[in-house]
């Protein structure tokens, strides 16, 4: 019997003895490889946590302290020991355990995490309720070298170092955000990194410096400053930290000791640990980004199956495209070069490709320097981590009109990542800047068009979206408004992006049962008349629009708000989206069935609408 | 004649003598302090930066280098040595200067400013697109303390330092930003200032450290990390800058020397340059914040006039009412404490009372913390500032759906500030964000007791807005979703907030003209169902919606999405609203007057569509 299926209790896992936990170890390891072999998921970063997690439990009581892990992407060792490792293979799938902390899921979830840098904020606010409502419990962070670029971080942390709350914050450090961690913290972690030997020679300093007599001979009136001078300082001690580190982050026994050091100061405390990445899988070990967030793959070999090229594929290769004949076009990513498809660009543009960490809000200003300059900056980004960037696109951007384009990637559902991933708000945040316009390219060709036009032609901030998926059965290329996909005269359907492909699969279905439905592809999102749409609507008298969104300031909204302001009188509105709510993580085909967006329920939905009308 | 209006060339200004130059800087205080007195504006930070501005203008050319700064309430010095000194008397007038920089306003003008933290991003953009077409202008950013705590400048820094950008980055450090300046950067920034001396002691360290053999015998294996040891960095240095400093900010030609300086080393610097706000006006000196922004005063005495009580004073009241009732309230601001009108409760529950510094992201993150622990937590925040936090709001509020409350204050035009001060989208970005409250009361009394309605009543994030003015006509308190305040078959008037006294005068008009118009008054704007506003348009078949918000998602908009859906037949809808343009700065009611949002106007829209439905 394996010593992960022993533990039934708390005191179970802090009675192991040391080979025990070794062995533990292990046990997680090949849990965490089995099932992200099969489900696929976040392999390095979890495969580095094991030991720092462990060491964590032995000192936080998980359902008792507080342990705020930030993005959660390496987090399984804590679902493992925590009630979850009989449950853990239904990892990111419909109804299963989410990829990330969850405390819908797990009390020892102590809060939601997906996107970077929160957990200091989080932690801090958990701390001073703790204090203000007189309970004793532990807050940890635990953050990444790469969240620590996100500048939410550095609001936590410097609201933080001052706070005088009792406060663990380990900062895990693997030299790598998803792919290779950039920027002035990178530089400064490097530094310390170098100093692995810091606190040794700290020791040194005091035992063979302070006793010199000739020394303080010299510094007789300045022994502080000397003082302050030889016990070298650095970026966290300069904001007002305690600074403990680095140690050795796959080294149990000596993270427990440095944790329960910590813990014991009563003060705002950094523990700077380094792990590596991929820790114990050879392939992982070698390939830390391509095993960073992966789908299934072969456990031995680690042999990932050839993938069907998907949108961000296509978009590495039309800009390059774009690159290659213009030379003030730039690429910008937000530590995502290779999941926005930005790899190639990289290595064929070095001097105008900017990976710039995760800091989405400075990918847009910094865009916004470029463009008011003269040059033509491209940002890359997930629709959901476009959410950061909200107020810099309004007031750095939209209000100068400056020709920032943006390529607005995993825009609506992403499936496995769940909640905090999907790209359901894009359409409505950017519908509301001034000034934007939004392309929806609903096919490979169309979405290289539209990048040329976006880059060429629009004048102003202009975002082209694309889902995570490949491309459907349409196929054409249309850069206009609108276009007519198919006609009919009883249902007028709407929609753009993939969803078209299902509306024209549901536009084949309601032709076997006799109903004429006109297809409308939007192309153009804003700004955009509906001359076409309200035309067909004045025959059909019913919209059915379509849309991975939320409801907020849908095109099926909108479109209404037309009709009316037009006198097109509609008799019937179906607006399919993804609600006001919030969306699970899950297979995306039973998700966009949940939702009523597949083509078998779109048609339903038309028919059942159809039939009520006519009754 | 005065030196200022002498200069009519930048060779003018440079060739100006040393008694000169200060007798300029005398002038421009003056022209400063007597324009403020009749415009309002910014008086202790301009006066704080007019030597910084004079030297900078020395060494950098404001029409050719690119001298961005940040937050720009300190740029009028700027804007008056760039021609605008004869029209400075039109200052936040209506077409008038803006009182931040505006490129639409002069080339001078290196980018938009209004909302902090922005400027190195900017800057590092720039200076990248200047390098890559080759062009050989300086690029300078000019960003005080203040600033510095936002997380968009330590992600522009991070990025900066690393970039080998020639760069220069001036901190304005007058130890405030708002009020007193918070947090770990502050904390620095103020080690750094104590050793002012710090330049001198270098070079101290380096004559009688180094020389000594005692010393170097016994660190003879370990040179470098000593050498390191004692020359001691800061966060600037951690992070990769050359740093420069402190310097005294009111001596110009340390300053230019300084500057050249930093301008030939080709690389990014960052000068660090000590002023104090409101320097030369003793009242401006002796309360900064007071006079920070600012309305007409006496310029002999500073005395201000008495204000009208507005509804931010009217928060900080009803808000200690429930601090003192229920002690797990506690309130936040973002460095706006005198602002949002909380300095009552600052005094009262210092305990309770978090100023984060200039971190609206952070603010929300920190209260989710807060709240998921059990606390209460009160964030009150201009509307044009929670831009900031849009995706700490999705993802650290509503996807665990916590009880958060923010007070929105300055929602709707706010005048004099213009373009990016308006609260223009709280409304429609806050209605798409899943389990949102969003309350809109249109008197004092309606504002206490929503406000006691969020922290006791609601469950979830909620948000009460609350415009700049103070309370006009309409003084009662309906708590609902509608409430019908006036009865009408003729056409159905629907608003919210301040809005309300004009629709109130506007049916009032109407009367006069035989027109009996419905005004309903929204309370709360989500959840909604919209029941009385339908079965009022089921009668009048005319909705007008004015509203102090963009066009996306505008109340209106939602409301003629809710008709077609319930089959409520609309002849025509009339929405009044802020467009999706950019509003100007400019007199409060002459902006509503040009986006059609006073009495007069509501009742012309209302007769003129009434008559062509007629006809």
């Amino acid at each position: 019997m394996k010593i992960i299926e022993k533990i039934n209790t708390y005191d179970d896992f802090l009675s192991l003895t040391k080979e025990e936990t070794s062995a533990l170890c292990d046990e997680i390891r090949d849990t965490i490889t089995d099932t992200v072999s099969h489900n696929g998921g976040h392999l390095s970063s979890n495969l580095g946590a094991v030991e720092l997690t462990v060491a964590l439990h032995r000192v936080f009581s998980p359902e008792v302290d507080r342990i705020v892990f930030d993005v959660g992407h390496q987090s399984y060792t804590h679902k493992i020991l925590t009630g979850r490792y009989k449950y853990f293979d239904t990892l990111r799938k419909t109804g299963g355990l989410s990829g990330f902390t969850n405390p819908y899921e797990s009390n020892a979830d102590a809060f939601v995490s997906g996107h970077a840098s929160n957990s200091v904020s989080v932690a801090l606010g958990m701390a001073k309720a703790r204090t203000l409502l007189g309970k004793d419990y532990d807050v940890v962070a635990v953050i990444g070298d790469g969240s620590l670029t996100g500048g939410l971080a550095y609001e936590g942390l410097t609201n933080a170092s001052q706070s005088k709350e009792p406060l663990v914050i380990i900062i895990n450090d693997n030299n790598m955000s998803i792919g290779k961690n950039v920027g002035g913290m990178a530089y400064t972690l490097q530094q310390l990194r170098i100093n692995m030997d810091y606190l040794s020679f700290k020791s040194w300093l005091k035992e063979n410096i302070f006793k010199t007599g000739t020394l303080y001979r010299i510094i007789h009136n300045s022994k502080e400053k000397i003082k302050g001078a030889l016990l070298p300082n650095n970026i966290f001690t300069d904001l007002g930290f305690e600074y403990l580190g680095p140690i050795d982050g796959h080294d149990v026994n000596t993270m427990t000791n440095v944790f329960r050091h910590a813990k014991e100061m009563r003060k705002p405390v950094i523990v700077h640990v380094i792990t590596k990445k991929g820790k114990g899988c050879a392939y992982a070990e070698e390939n830390p980004d391509i095993y960073h967030g992966v789908g299934p793959f072969d456990k031995e070999t680690g042999k990932v199956p050839d993938q069907k090229s998907n949108y961000s594929d296509m978009f590495g290769e039309y800009i390059c495209e774009i690159a290659n004949e213009n030379r003030k076009t730039v690429a910008i990513t937000a530590a995502m070069s290779s999941g926005t498809g930005l790899d190639t660009f990289k290595r064929r543009f070095p001097e105008r490709f900017f990976d710039v960490g995760i800091t989405e809000g400075h990918a847009v200003t910094f865009s916004a320097g470029l463009a008011k300059q003269g040059m033509i900056p491209v940002f890359a980004v997930y629709s959901s981590f476009l959410q950061r960037s909200f107020d810099m696109l309004i007031h750095d951007v939209s209000l100068l009109d400056l020709h920032v384009v943006l390529c607005v990637e995993r825009a609506g559902i992403v499936g496995q990542d769940g909640m905090t991933h999907h790209g359901v708000f894009d359409v409505a945040f950017l519908s509301m800047i001034p000034n934007m316009t939004i392309l929806a390219p609903a096919s490979y060709a169309e979405f290289r068009e539209m990048l040329r036009y976006a880059v060429y032609d629009v004048y102003g901030p202009v975002a082209v979206r694309i889902p995570k998926d490949s491309e459907g059965r349409y196929k054409e290329c249309h850069v206009c408004e609108e276009q007519v996909l198919c006609s009919g005269d009883d249902i007028t359907l709407v929609g753009y992006g993939s969803e078209i492909n299902d509306l024209l699969s549901a536009a084949d279905i309601l032709k076997s049962k006799g109903v004429q439905a006109e297809v409308i592809k939007l192309g153009i999102l804003k700004p955009n008349r509906f001359s076409e749409t309200l035309s067909s609507l004045k025959r059909t008298g019913i919209l059915l629009a379509a849309e991975e969104v939320c409801s907020s300031s849908c095109m099926g909204a909108i479109i209404t708000e037309a009709a009316v302001k037009a006198d097109v009188q509609i008799r019937d509105t179906i607006l399919l989206n993804l609600g006001n709510g919030i969306v699970p993580h899950g297979d995306s085909n039973e998700l966009r069935r949940k939702y009523r967006l597949d083509a078998v329920s779109i048609a339903d939905e038309a028919l059942k609408h159809i039939k009520n009308k006519n009754e």
